[in-house]
């Protein structure tokens, strides 16, 4: 069964079988991604929006590149902060954007929520690409098809997250639909970047070793100190590197077969070193853009058809 | 008969035919944008080029769906001021961007009278979206689209413009193009703000209660507070909305069937109210947005065929 | 024979052979430009990506029409400093592009060497569009072409680059290309600015008569007052105009049938005066920037055309 409903906000309320369509549907695009003509026409005459509220080159890239793809005329629309400040509200800005008969809007916000209260709002689609701290669900969607690629399956796995937890909405999504997968999650970073965490029902590690051991997956969050405050007490880059870096040292207590993942973009030397970064027997960082770009075709072409349909 | 112009820059010199040839070919593009597949091919093998020296998200996405759902390869040449002060002349620039053998240019540009200039100067089509305080053609041409659909007719209207008249292009174009249609014109909002006004031979009014009475149509400007300057004292914002922003209550002084504009984006709470602005018995904003493609489509197809023709 | 390296990065690597074959095929390419539809296909289904970490609308512009023309879906990239800054290194960015199965990366970046480094290490064709002080090959082959066009030949020709030379990648790109098809190339400028140019084998001028006399072409470069550094001291805008400026009076040196050209953008009244800017007998400014596209265009099909080969 497919995926029936109007937007993507969240992954909390993703079904299995909705899971497994859009991987499935995934791995179709990403072998068109592979082949000589990397063209579709499900989106041919369509307009996608990349509504960008905050910067982010990388993942607009990816949307964009996907929507494009599909054969859509897509459109970047970045609405700094500052324009905010003009006077409008999201809502108008976004009523606009819809107004131009535009099919899809994609939609990166600071404000957690901001997603879901515009989807409710528009009869466009909306796919949530990150909103505050709250959720990314085509990151999830992305790091779930790579683990499958590299494990060849879900089940029966355990994945560490590994860093600011608290700010990471990376985390959020990829917490949802592992739990509905039945994958164990544990989680591990200095304790006051896993406050709240455990309302999740994830093993809060006390060690890296305890986050490493019998672990299949690693997810290495990136430090963004973009985003720290005065709330959450950030340590020194280099404390924070020797307690919570993934080095090739601490590997020894990783499982064989271990993967190694990270949302990008990655600091080298602070949250991961180069010496696991780069080696191939571990990192899958670049199959996970790759599967960016699948996944959110398998997004936009889902979304569309369920309105065609 | 069509409109045989290389260039739009004006609603001062259209005629009445000219006029009814874009809003006749707008609506056959706003019908293609409700469309399944929204993409027609006259601008196949055509490259547009939005060349915005002030920012505008807003008009600059318009214009780009527009010759995206033409078939065009439509570029965006954001020119800040500050490339401006490189050294070059605009028309040093805008010569570069024809010389690619780009065949419409779409200008925004800060200064009054620049999109006159450069098309006088240029082999390609030239569109102004924007020049100064100047004029705002293709806002003029979408107003009355709007007020068209509305009202079934553009005989015997008497329209209200109310606010900054004397930094609003969009008030100087929709201006132009009422007084050929025959449509009344009446001007209402703080007395530094309409300066030299009476020369545009419109109805000054002395109250708010004036200006609705017996009027067809509302047009609301946005108080533009990054245009205001020490030539114009402009009232503190309450003040302002006490005295000339649009609100339920001062409504009872309008006719039955009135609708209201505003070219967006707009201030809620300062030039009008969130209980007009979404009333749907009166608020036809986001049709403006709607009908502002789908004029923009014809302005462009209109123009290329000229080329050809 | 045509060209079959994967990258093009630099000038001082191309045969004679491979340089008229980009001037023959940018001369198909021009032609196309100059029908109603200025559309190929080669590109069709292939992913370019203009990655820019220096700003320039310019150069932007001419390749993102370029592969547009040529069917590409383009995607534009801006990383600004500040992006590296986040802690990503070059090469992490290009890849994480790259895994995206982008076809072709065009690659401006402020650091010399910059795009050789990307080359080596990405399966991506790489196109340098300018890298630190050091080459901007599309620049030399456009040139070439406007000379062709021009002269007729490229054979038996005295070419005076004038300028700041040392901060020109324009210059080095030229001299290199020059040298291999037998073209004189004399310099002149500030002594400053020509440090270290006797290692090119280039003839340096002591004054403007002796740069003027008996040259065939004359190229000035663009003072770019943003690179001027404590290294080498700028004269005052004045003093530079009155030594290094061309101006009609300094044509009286000039040979018959010389031509003048620019990289743009030009700085009226500083290295170079309107009243030969502008002189239909002198100028062909405008002549490169339309081959520039065509050039570019070759240069994109040509490497794709490699990679299926």
């Amino acid at each position: 069964m497919s995926y029936t409903k109007k937007d993507l906000i969240t992954t909390s309320n993703l079904t299995k079988d909705e899971i497994y369509h859009f991987l499935n549907l995934a791995k179709e695009f990403k072998a068109l991604n592979n082949s000589d003509v990397k063209k579709a026409k499900s989106l041919y005459g369509k307009t996608t929006v990349n509504a960008f509220f905050e910067n982010s080159t990388r993942t607009r890239t990816s949307f964009e590149i996907a929507a494009k793809r599909l054969g859509a005329d897509a459109i970047n629309f970045s609405a700094s902060q500052s324009s905010a400040k003009k006077g409008e509200t999201l809502l108008d800005t976004i009523n606009n954007i819809v107004a131009m008969k535009t099919d899809i809007v994609v939609l990166r916000h600071y404000s957690s929520g901001a997603a879901k209260f515009v989807a409710a709002n528009t009869d466009a689609h909306v796919v949530n690409a990150g909103d505050g701290l709250n959720e990314h669900p085509s990151q999830a969607l992305l790091d779930l098809l790579t683990i499958l690629e590299a494990k060849g399956s879900l089940e029966n796995l355990t994945v560490a997250i590994i860093g600011d937890i608290f700010h990471s909405r990376v985390a959020r999504s990829d917490i949802y639909a592992m739990k509905t997968l039945g994958i164990q999650v544990k989680l591990f970073g200095p304790p006051m970047m896993l406050t709240g965490m455990e309302a999740f029902g994830c093993k809060i590690c006390k060690s890296m070793q305890e986050a490493l051991e019998d672990t299949d997956v690693i997810i290495m969050l990136r430090i963004q100190l973009e985003r720290q405050d005065d709330e959450v007490p950030f340590p020194s880059v280099r404390e924070y590197s020797n307690f919570f870096g993934l080095t090739k040292a601490k590997m020894k207590f990783a499982k064989e077969g271990v993967i190694i993942m990270h949302p990008g973009p990655i600091n080298r030397g602070v949250e991961i070193n180069s010496d696991v970064a780069d080696d191939p027997r571990y990192t899958h960082i670049l199959n996970q853009v790759e599967n960016g770009v699948a996944v959110r075709m398998a997004i936009l072409h889902t979304l569309i058809s369920n309105k065609q349909g």
